[in-house]
Formats: structure tokens, sequence, C-alpha cells
């Protein structure tokens, strides 16, 4: 049984997904790609085989040969199109976030619930090697009660000025992502944030009322306490550690590399940089979590990161972003209700 | 030329430093030793063939043999002891902290100024080679302009609870020793605390009005975010980490092991423990501590760790437990002036 | 521009090359398919959706839409099947080693000359990330001049003894992958081995006339010493390090890992247990080899693993054999003249 | 209860045991010295508060406060002093080689046996934290019947030309640690060696008849294989390390540093180099084997590493060296008998 898959945005993370169904996905066939600049869709359908383009993201949520959307578009048109998607009946895989704003996301979340059709949202991390070995370490009590977590998440260069304008800024762009991991480490939710930012890496990054530069302070229903460390440029490259502790032992995840040779000589013993990025670091977890998507919905099972995962990192976000303004802990329940 | 010490507290940490004196501090020779306790005063001395011992800590103070004072005594009796000795015109070594209220510290460091004599206060991690080497990686600018800092504290089990009742609580006990270090790793003053803290480990220390369990959030003067996480029990033992994070880098330090042996078998990759705790873990420290002070009061230099170091930590101890009880940011001048 | 591959055997290193060529390397197609057993050419065949299956490796190699051979079938038939797709005229990969004897190497050497078609060797260590870096190291000087070269090559259990007793044993069947990486980390000929081998994992390997267990000493032609250390059983899995002394310095490789995960407990400080064995550790090594063989037939250049090469680490497995028998240094003319 | 020992030899080996015992073992205290250079002495005695400093050894031997003798002199003098020392019924601790050639030896510990006295032989890499968890993995089956074994051991620099001349060679001088650390670590006698040498570090080594780079195939009486890898120079500092390979896994011992630090730039993820040379990397070991030979002789028990230890080490030396110069494996009965 195989899915016809329709991608909706041909832009950067949507070639890694174009990539990964084609490639590596047997049970999953990408069939229709829409991007609004048709030349980017035209050249993802040529490079992938894919027999229909547009520049019309409905033109795929509506073909008949789709039986699924990916939603890899910028993210102001996340939302209408998750409720597109869901008025047309087809289960929708979505890039984070769902929204900026969170009536937004319940607008969307509605639509999908009315429709009862799967919605998985694109926290990929949660399927990398590391990461899952760590949950499980959690889950399965190797480290009993979780007391701390501490998450480092640091890119290697801030992106264009132009995009941090417009991608909601530190925490709803880059550490959306570390929202999810906290919760999806520890198994509980989050109630509390204090925001501690700064500008460091760029001017031109505080003039656009952002900060790269930040501790999260984060407190759980559970009573577990953690940190996210987030940097938008880290001289060595890609930093994506993390590290819980509990009343039985300590799991930590270092960072992945790209061979295992040591280099010792008169000055020091070394080895090359992580790997560099994302697409480099997280190449496995593409394939998972798209792999699970398709399972999910040719058995009928619910997706493994659904809506309220992605609203819970959205509003984690949120709160981030209010502390950061008003320089106090701000609970999630304040932004949330 | 060899220094003459008198030392006052022959207990657990006064212990230390005399072996340390007399087995690897060739230039220092202890010659008097005071214990409110006669018999710990006796047993040091003939263990350590010290000529005399006392159970009155102004008799070594005011000997005439005794160039220079150690203060190992309990906490309560440092600013007091300090006053005397400073009065007396002797160089003094005390152990951390001073005291658990600032007004007697102010007191105590009049008392040292009014006097001249030097004070160092025995911080004694700054003479580890972990932390030293992380030191030289910031003050040479290995790794650029320190940007964020992490240290993680936690102890192999808590102290009994009748000491967690006395000895000021986590911050002004435990936590002191990190509040110093972060002071010291960024050469820089803290200028804000947040805490989060939790009882996890032992609802006895909940009960006698202490956490077991913290994340202290810390802002410097430079501009840079720091976190301090502490825990009373690391199941697996004494673990003592910290990491810079700049914009040209990143140093970490890693804890210590007894052994570089790694053992592969059909069940796991696995070492054992790191070194259980204190007395283990920072031997070396300890000696060259002594050894510093003994240098700068030997060559009339100023103490490496002085009064003002010792006062900067308490008030950062102090913030942060106010930040604990009010649950909102403090800043250290609101508790310092 | 497509190469047309045909494969012959669809035992389990021919389905791993059908994988890779389906799955990874666009650039080339599987066109048809044998294996003496005809069900296997045929379940290989659905499932990678090749057009042609057969008994007979003649049809592939004769069939007008193969551009290319890939030899995947039993040890014994490696040589004919050369010697026949070099009569076609067509490219060939043929999996290690090619023979059991020289006679039977040179002649398939001599009709792959005489035809003038390229002959990759499936030694796809060499395309391993670890051992690339590896070879760098010495190849660009970052350690100088190598002196001392160590190989560590143990398997996580044995295979078969039926299959032990055609494999041509631990030199000619295991080894050989590690004499052609002595070779290819030094750039230099192995000139005489030293072999002490032994029994330790199954008597029945013994009785099958070879050994489980063997260190060979090795000299090369630059006058740099080495060893490779063979068990046909790790407890802990797949073991495969290696390390080059020089003069400026040293380089080591360490093992794979599933995950970069430390679990810190009472008991031990612990990591899971490394890449289990050569289909998961060495996956990125055999696409990156067919993708260099692919690109050198499309491109006309040399294919970087050659028929020489696959010669000289026969030579050398022959001569080592010789020396467990013989109990002496062997070199390597000796066998080769 | 205290032994009063006297020392033999006040050169860089003799300093080091002489601060051993007059800093770090307060059950021995120093009472005599001697050096055939008198000011070398009479510094020795002045750095550490020794009564008595000569020229003349036997002095030291017939002292009446002396109890026990240590011999740290030249290597050709160690066979005659134990034999003087052993006539006046003094236990002996004797730096390794007893001696050159096997003769000597054996009259060494005739005259030992004969007195009755304990003999400790120097091969202080046994009481090495990371050795001795080695040896406790094998011992205590940790890793199931030991297969195979690796000893690296390369120094920073290689010693003075006069002295290579002088010193037995590579395998007298050098390489002896490493033959006594075989048969500790795996409890099994040496058999039968196969050596592979060269001169790659200095050429005037080789004119002085000697190697500076080998490696050295050992077969033991359990069946065990292993190699010895021994450099007179490597470019970044001392390399100790080990390897047991065993029917249930491995245990290895990595390299001790100067610190845990790691700093991660731009270039590369590097630390500072291993501990330099013996004094400092081995210097606990030194501490451990003199109160282990302190408590021996004070509580009547043998010494942990005796004569017959110190004759075995020679006799895998002698043999290699036969083996170098005669391109063959040598059994160690063609040297011994």
């Amino acid at each position: 049984m195989t899915l016809n898959i329709g991608l909706i945005g041909a832009g950067r993370i949507g070639l890694v997904h174009a990539a990964t169904i084609t490639q590596r996905v047997p049970s999953a066939r990408l069939v229709a790609v829409a991007d609004v600049n048709e030349a980017a869709a035209r050249a993802c359908a040529e490079r992938y085989n894919v027999p229909f383009f547009t520049a019309d993201p409905h033109a795929v949520i509506e073909h008949a040969d789709v039986h699924a959307v990916l939603i890899c578009s910028s993210t102001d048109t996340h939302a209408p199109l998750i409720e597109a998607a869901a008025r047309a009946g087809k289960p929708i895989f979505c890039e984070k976030p769902i929204a900026l704003d969170l009536a937004a996301v319940d607008r969307a979340l509605d639509a999908v619930a009315r429709a009862g059709v799967p919605l998985q949202v694109g926290f990929n991390r949660r399927f990398d090697p590391n990461f899952e070995r760590l949950r499980r370490a959690v889950a399965e009590g190797e480290i009993g009660e979780p007391h701390l977590l501490h998450i480092i998440s640091r890119d290697p260069a801030p992106p264009p000025i132009e995009y941090v304008k417009v991608s909601g800024g530190l925490f709803l762009d880059m550490a959306i992502h570390d929202f999810d991991m906290a919760r999806f480490l520890l198994g509980s939710e989050i109630e509390e944030v204090f925001v501690a930012g700064a500008v460091r890496v760029d001017p031109a990054i505080g003039e656009a009322g952002d900060v790269d530069t930040a501790v999260t302070l984060l407190r759980f229903a559970s009573g577990a306490i953690g940190t996210i460390d987030n940097s938008r440029r880290a001289a060595y490259g890609y930093d994506q550690r993390a590290e819980v502790f509990g009343s039985k032992g300590m799991a930590q995840t270092l960072n992945n590399y790209p061979n295992q040779v040591i280099v010792s000589t008169a000055e020091s013993v070394r080895r090359d940089l992580p790997l560099h990025f994302f697409m480099q670091r997280y190449v496995e977890s593409y394939q998972r979590e798209i792999e699970a998507f398709v399972q999910a919905v040719l058995e009928g099972t619910p997706p493994p990161v659904n809506g309220d995962d992605g609203r819970a990192a959205t509003v984690a976000a949120l709160a981030a972003k209010r502390s950061l303004q008003e320089g106090r802990p701000v609970r999630l329940r304040e932004v949330s209700a």
C-alpha cells in the first residue's frame, strides 16, 4: 500500500521532504507539488519525477490523486492551508509552527477536529536517535524520576535578517523545537517560563526587535525544573545536546560528528567539528518522521506528534516572549487562556 | 623561609588542610591547633606532629610562633575569629562563607582592612586544574567574548539534616562555591539572579525550610547570562562541570574519574563512576590554594581570592535565597545596599 | 546520464547493493538480476522493481540493456564471471576477493587488461567516513611520516561453519579487508607478514582447518610496521578501529555508535553498544563505493579501487596463511612470484 | 611503626623516591643517601632532611639505622648491590632492570634467596590506577578469558644517545616495563616473541646498534596473543595505553590528561596534550609501590613484585633482542635455559 502525497512549498525544508519521500520511503509517493513560485514547483517536480506541479496550493489539496498533504510553505500560510486540507478530508503533515498567534492555531485545530483528519506537526527531533534514546532513558525509569533538564540548542549562524523579522523571533521560530523537546523528554507539561535574553551576535537582530541569545528557565507540572540555552551563532557549528537528571541517575546526549577520528599532534588532541547544520544532523529524523506519518495514515492510527503538541510548544514560545518583554516569570495559562 | 600556621577547627576540612600543610607544602609548618572539642585538637596534633594544641582559638591566634591563621571552625565563628586575628595582625585564611549575614561579613572585612592583614577565602575550586584551564580559555580569548555560562554542581548525598538547618541552606552553604566560580570564570559581577527551587531529594530538607534541587539564572554586568544547577544527591556521585560559550567557541570541563578504563561487554560500554566527593575530587586544589596563600604571605603579595570575593559570593547567595522566597528576579544591589 | 547495471548474485551483499542502487544512487538503475537460485533473483527483481531476472549470470552479462556488471555471487565464480564480463566489454564491479588462488586472479586481471574495461573491487571500507578521514590525515601529512599502524577488526559472531570451510579462511575472507585497509591507509605496499593465530572462539573452526583469532604483523615497503588484530567474535559487537602513528602525531578512529547518549547511574557511566555489524556500520560506504564506480564508468575515469588492489590484498592474505602454517615471517614475493 | 630507608642513587628516579618517602609515605623515613657523585648525595640529603649522606653505597647498606635499601643507581650496579644488601640481611627495593645479562640476575636472585630477604622490583606501572583497574577486569572475569592484548608505550622523546648506548637498548631499558605489564595484565607467562624493529626517530640510535621503533608480537602460555608497540618519540607526549580482549568483552585504558577541558572553536574540538612524561603520569604509582614495599617489609609479607618478576621481564627483553637480530620468532626458553 502506497500513500500518495502532495507537497505544498518547495523551499528548503520542502525539498528535504521531497528527497526523503522519493528516495527513502518506499511506502509513499510524491504525486503533486505546489509553490507560489511556480518555477520552484517545476524544478522540484523535474528533480523528483513528480507528475503534477502548480503555483496553487489548493490545486494540490484538491487533486484527486493526493491522499495526504505536506504543508511546508511559509508560516503565515500554515493555518489556512491546514483548514483547507481538513475541509478536503485529507490527512495533514504540517511544518512547525502551526501559526504565530494562538487564535489561528486554535481555528486550525478546530477545523482538523471537526474533519476528523489526522494531523502531524513537524517536530522532527523527536525522531532523532539521540533524543529518542534520551526519552527512552526517562520513560523506562533508567534514571528514575526526572528532577532537572537542560537543552542546548545553538545554530551555526543566524538566518537572514529579513527572515528574522517575519519568523516570529527566536522563541517561535527556533526555540519552539526546544519547547517541544522539553515536553517530549520529560513527558510533562511546561507551566511557567522565565527568560533572560540578550543581543550578542548581531545588533541588527536587536534592531528587528528580537534577541539572539537566551536562557529560558522552565517549570514543569511534574515539579521538574529545566533550562533551554539558545544562541543564533556557535562558532563551531550546530550544537544540539540535552541532559536529564533524575533520582536514579543522569542521561545526556552529545553532538553528532562526521567521523570518529581523533588526531593527536604536538599542538592538541582534536577532532573535526560536529555536523554543521540541521540538513546533516537531522537527516535520519526527517526520514523517520515521514515514515511515521505515512504509517499512521495508512494504518489509521494517531500520528505520534499531533496538533496539541504543536499548540503546546507555541504557547510556551509565546509565554517566553512575554517573559522577555516583561522581565518576570510568566505562567503558560496567562497566555493560553 | 617557612610560614608557621595555626589551625582553628580540626573537623573535616581542618584535617584536610592539616594533612596538606604537613605533607605537601614544604614552605609551611603547622605549629598550633585549636578545636572547641579539645580531644579533636589533640588527635590532630598527634597525627600531624603539631607542638601545641588547645580548646581556645584565641590561644592559637595569639601564640607567638603562629605567623598566620587558618579558620576552619563552624561558620558562625568565622567573622569574630577573622576580627580577632586581624586585631592580632596575623594573615588569615578563612573557609567559606565568611558569615551568613552581610553585616557580619562587613564588620569582618572592615577589621581586616583596618589591620591591613592579608585575607584569603577558601574558594578552593579556583585552584582546580579543570576550572583553572576553563578560566584560562576565557581570559586568553580562546573562546572570544563570553555569552553564556552553565555550572553543574551536584553532591553525591545531602549532609545530615542537623547540618542543613544551621548551614544557611543550599545557597549559602553549597551554591556559594558556584557563585564564586561564576564570577571567577567570567571575570564579571553577577547583577541579578532568579531561582527555581524544589524539594525532590528529601522532604526533611523541605521541612527544614530549604530546597535540595535548584536552578539559578544569573545575569552578569558584562551582559552574559548563566545558570547554576544544584542537587543535593546525584546517584552517580559528585558532578562538577561547567561550560562557557562565547563569540569564538565553547570551553567545557567534564568530571574527573578514578581511572581511564573503558569496559565493553555484551551489555554496555562503560566506565567506573566519577571521583565520589570533594575530598577525592578537589585534593589537588586544596594543596594549591594553601600554597598560594603561603606564597602570598611570604612574598607580601595580595592573596588570589580575597574578602571582596567572599562578600560577593555571599551577596549572590542571599539574593538567590530571596528570589526563591519571593518568586521573582532579584538584583544583587537590593541585598547588598 | 544513467548507468544500467546488471546484478549477479542476489544474496546478502547483492541485496545491499540492489537497495543502494535503487534508493540512493539516482545516476544508476538496476535493469537485470541473476542468481543460481532463480527464486532469489525473482524476489530481488520484485522488491526493487527490476525488469529482468534469470538464473543464468551470462544472460545478465550479455543483456543488451546492461551497461555494467556487479558480481556478488559466490567467491569461486568471481574470476570466471570477470573474464566473461570483460569479453563482453562491460565495466565490472566485483566483490572481494577476486579469487582464492593467485593464478585465477591473474587470469581474470589479464582478461580485464586485454578488454580494457574498468574493474572496481569491493573494498567498501575505503569509502567509510572514518577510514577516509584517517587516510586524509596520513596523505596530507597531518601526522607526518607513518611509523606504526594498528588495525582492529573483530566480528560480532563467526559465520556458519559451512561458510568457514569454503570461504578461504580468516585471512582470505575476513582479514582481506584489513590487508587492503593497511595498504590504503599507509599508501605503501606490504612486504612481509608474520602471523600468530589461535582457535579461541569455536573449536569447530579449528577442526575446519582455520583459526578464529589472529594477530598479523606487517612490514611495509616504506619501513613502517603494522598489526592487524582479528577475532571472529567480539561480545560487544562489531569492532572496527585503526590507528596510524607518525613522526608528527597520531590519528585513530573509534567505533560508530547508534546514538551519542551517555547514562550515569549508581552502577556505571555507560553507553549503548557500537553498531552491531557491517550492514549498519558500513551502510554509507556501500553507497559511496557504488557512486564512485558509477561515476568512474560514466566519466571514463579509472575506478578508485582496481584489480591490482584486489590482487595485492589476496597476496597478503595468502602470505599470512603460509606464515600461520609455517610459523615464520613470509615475504609477499614468496607467494606472488 | 616506621621503616628507615637508605637510598642508593640520587639521580632522577632516586629523587622521585626520596620525595615520595619524605612527603607521602608517613610509615617510612629516609635516613641515609648515597651517590657516587657525593654532591648529588649531599643535595638530596639537604633537600629532604636526610641525616646521613655518602659517596659509598656500602656505607648505606651497612648503616645501623638503615632497615631497608632502595637501589636506584646505574643499571650495572644493581646486581652487585642487591647481593651486598642481601648479605647484610636488609630488605631490598631495586629499580628495573636487575641486570642486563641473565647470569648476573640469577646470581643476585640466588643471594636474595639464600639470605631470605624480601626483594621488590620497581615495576611501578602495576600500581597505576589505570593498569590496576585493567588487571582487575581480567582477574575478576569481567571480560572473560583473555584472547588478545595490546600495549602502546611511547615516550615523548628519546633519552640522550650516551644513555641509549649503556642502557641495554629499547627492549631492556624501555620495553621491559611493557613485558612486565603484559605478564601482569594477563597473569600468564610469555613463551615466544617476534620483533619487527626500525630506526625511524633518530639515525644516531641506529648507529648505536639499537632501534627506536618496534612492534613485539607475544605468545602466552595461556594461548593468548599480544603486541607491544614502542616508539622513542611521540610528538604529542607520553602514550601509555593497553587493551585486553577476551571471550566476554574488552577492557582498555586511555591516557591521563592534565585536565578534562574540551575547547570547541571554528577550527576543531580539542583538548590539551596528555600528561607529558612518567614523572607526571606515574606519580601516584610511585607512591603506591613504595607504600606496598614498606607495608610488606613491616608486616613480613611477600612484596607484590618480586625477583622472579624482574627475571621474567629480562628474559622476555633478551628474547626480543635476539628476535630482532635474527629475524625469527624466539622462544623464551632459548634465552633462559
